[in-house]
């Protein structure tokens, strides 16, 4: 059996060398490619994606689990072995189950629905997209149908990015969130509106540049195994356990923008950095799922990067690199000014307290749609009367609103929740923290943030996809996902701030 | 047949796109990966290339060649299907008559060679390096045997290199062209040295970098289709037809280094740009050999860059970015210093006047070793004594001799000729030029390369790997490789600077 492993894990490292193959390629795409490279590019793509799906999903695999499974009921449950040998079993089981006719018609109508979605957004055409969505949500229902019996048809949409979360779930943590957040949102509305203007004078980029990789070096990014870079979005992506990426991005009317940006990414890479070695060359060399991986790099972004702690420390190093743009500015301001509360059309430029209600309004028309109950061309309607609901405002167009992110062109139906599962995650593993650390914020406004990684490693980012996330929320703070520590998180912070 | 002949390119498309795969890799491991990612980095590289081999190397491979072959010789001969089909089954019996043990012996053998040669050439100690070349060399030797019947022990070496040469070729044209280089060095020796010490002040970086990207621009670069970094070592590599990267370095004690390395590359590069788009993702969108590739960047290195044509036109430019390290240096001065003569120990610094010397010396000392007629233990002696005798000047120690280069730890016997036939083939090539453009020198000192450029490519560059080395140059010149143009060019030029 020992040998039956070996062989396991030995074509397993080599799905995870093609896959790490993939995100060199995807990265440089992304920073570096100069424009003529787009079509060699997605020929390595494809024939990277095409041969570490054939190898995943080949008998061999298949009888090698077959014989694996029972074995790994012998083991240690918490064991490496046994987990990767679970993990994968759910993986597998998933991949061979979607017939690759269905691969090749999604290829092949996500493609021109992404086409479709650049043009109907740029000339405010919704009728444009409409029918690649039609297409696009046919195949989704299709897919979910793949994974019969289901409890609900959206469950194996929302297990490919957050495994084992069931729809149920989500809904009633939702459900206990909404009236909360919104409720929130009036009080906060009905007080004198925070002057944030010195955020929107210009900062030199190499300021922001050289601050942003000061405050992350001190939080413990590893530079021997990572760098930052440029690009048009910010991402995080990893080539192996000791070399993990982020970039960043300049916005020349919102100063914040780029530091926060190095701060969440660099939340993510402190989590990819610190996944136990053990684990190297393995499918477990990963984030435990998106909500998980949300939760750390909201964490470092929210908790810590938009505290008065944080800023009591760094605040007086921003004044020396800004001495101009910061002169009348006292520190007390300027964390009012990072901190300030705007309903907003845009989800991406959303607030902490208004963030999850464009969330929430994404997942009830994903469930609509996947459910039947919601038609595609009736999207733009509802999408304007759930954002006069739930945030009080409505876009003047179709731009910026039902046609404003990318996810529903490439059919990316369940990932939206997980940004505000990471949210909540992000305020539970927080309480516990300073359960744990008492004078964590002390330690914050000395700039000392070792503890806390510290904590953070050896809680969460050391199992990398060991456990799921339900599981490992659990592990670390004694519950499942759960709203209360996040709105505590929010009405303490807003209470102070907008003196509620 | 047609039906055939797609699934060959098929399977030839993704060998392709996990070369590409590999190029993007190693280039990112050259110029951005951090320290640490070099253990995933080299599993990534040893997966792609093995997945890559097998795919090649395949008995499915090599049956639709069995069929394809005879249908070639139906074809058009200098169809690209015809140059296909005729390529590939040269490199596929190369492949595949090379078993797998010798594969994975050799590189255990080289990996443990190349860190014995690291220690070797820092401690001075060649007695380190020693037993692992005697490997090596035994290997190699046993490598050739894998191609018998051969005319000489060092052919198939040669082959993976400069396919279709072979050695009694070389041999011949080194021997014509030795005693002329001697001689012409001997001439200059005797001449007043050319003072060059305004090349050794501190010229910046962005300045250097600035002044080579305007030049290669105007050459012809497509900065939509390729880039430049910086790297340790400058290098040239090709991620698809639209996608050329090269690198260059900045040497503070050398400040001609970085403007002649960016030229080198963009050579190079020029030559990958130029390859038609009707052999994308096939092995024949590749150069013709290490020759001709070198031929390239040699010929815009030295015939243009080094031309006093080409100062006449850059010169006050270079004046310009500066001002204060060139204030007292006339064009003359300047072109005179880039281009001075002086015997030196390392090859990778030699001038046009000597590099071929330190070329025939290696290759001299790969056949000896191949033949069995000099032992690995005599390599530093003989060493010290050729270079006495081609160069009149003796390594003080193995570290500036016999163990400057990094070839001989991987392996790459018959790599080093390439070097000395590209420079012969530049000539070549340049004498044709020039006689089918009359004012060549007159577009060159008024910064126009665009005729030039459309020459090399109508007549070489898009024609990729179609054609072998010795067959493409006696076609774009009406003789194969020869070294009496070389030869020419040089006492042209050296008469002319030195007065001889």
């Amino acid at each position: 059996m020992e040998q039956k492993l070996e062989k396991f894990k030995q074509i397993l490292a080599e799905v995870v060398d093609l896959n790490h193959a993939s995100a060199v390629a995807g990265w440089d795409q992304q920073v570096y490619m100069p424009r003529g490279g787009a079509v060699d590019r997605g020929n390595i793509l494809e024939t990277l994606a095409a041969i570490a799906h054939k190898k995943f999903t080949s008998d061999e695999v298949g009888k090698l689990l077959e014989e694996l499974k029972p074995y790994a009921e012998t083991l240690e449950p918490d064991s490496d072995d046994a987990c990767l040998i679970k993990r994968v079993a759910h993986d597998y089981d998933k991949e061979t189950r979607v017939p690759s006719r269905w691969v090749a018609d999604f290829a092949r109508v996500t493609t021109l629905a992404q086409t479709a979605w650049e043009e109907a957004k740029t000339d405010n055409k919704f009728e444009v997209f409409q029918p690649h969505l039609e297409e696009v949500v046919k195949l989704r229902r299709e897919y979910a149908d793949f994974f019969k019996p289901y409890d609900h048809i959206y469950d194996p949409l929302l297990d490919d990015f957050e495994p084992g979360m069931k729809t149920v779930d989500v809904e009633r943590i939702f459900n206990a969130l909404r009236p909360q957040q919104v409720d929130l949102l009036k009080k906060i509305a009905a007080k004198p509106e925070i002057d944030d203007s010195f955020l929107h004078v210009p900062y030199s980029e190499q300021g922001q540049w050289d601050f942003g990789v000061e405050v992350i070096t001190r939080f413990g990014f590893d530079w021997n195994r990572g760098r930052q870079d440029k690009s048009m979005h910010p991402f995080t992506t990893s080539f192996g356990v000791d070399d993990v990426r982020i970039t960043t991005r300049f916005d020349p009317k919102r100063a914040a923008s780029a530091l926060f940006s190095t701060i969440h990414e660099g939340g993510h890479a402190l989590y990819e950095q610190g996944i136990s070695p053990t684990l190297r060359r393995t499918p477990l060399a990963d984030g435990a799922s998106m909500a998980v991986h949300e939760s750390q790099s909201r964490m470092w972004e929210n908790m810590v990067g938009r505290s008065k702690a944080f800023w009591k420390f760094f605040y007086p190093r921003l004044v020396e690199i800004f001495p101009q743009q910061l002169a009348n500015v006292s520190m007390e301001q300027y964390y009012r000014g990072i901190n300030k509360v705007e309903p907003s059309l845009i989800r991406v430029e959303a607030d902490e307290a208004t963030y999850n209600l464009h969330i929430m309004l994404r997942m009830e028309l994903e469930i609509g749609l996947m459910e039947g109950k919601i038609q595609v061309k009736d999207l733009p309607e509802i999408w304007n009367s759930k954002m006069k609901e739930y945030l009080g405002i409505v876009p003047p167009d179709n731009r910026e609103g039902v046609l404003q992110d990318v996810h529903w062109c490439g059919g990316a139906f369940g990932y939206f929740p997980t940004y505000a599962l990471g949210n909540l995650v992000s305020a539970q593993i927080w309480e516990k923290l300073n359960q744990d650390i008492p004078n964590l914020e002390d330690q914050i406004s000395q700039g000392k943030f070792d503890e806390m990684l510290g904590w953070l490693r050896s809680k969460i980012h050391r199992f990398g996809k060991k456990f799921e996330s339900q599981d490992l929320v659990k592990r670390v703070t004694g519950s499942t996902i759960t709203p209360e520590p996040y709105m505590r998180y929010l009405k303490t912070k807003y209470t102070e701030i907008y003196n509620l």
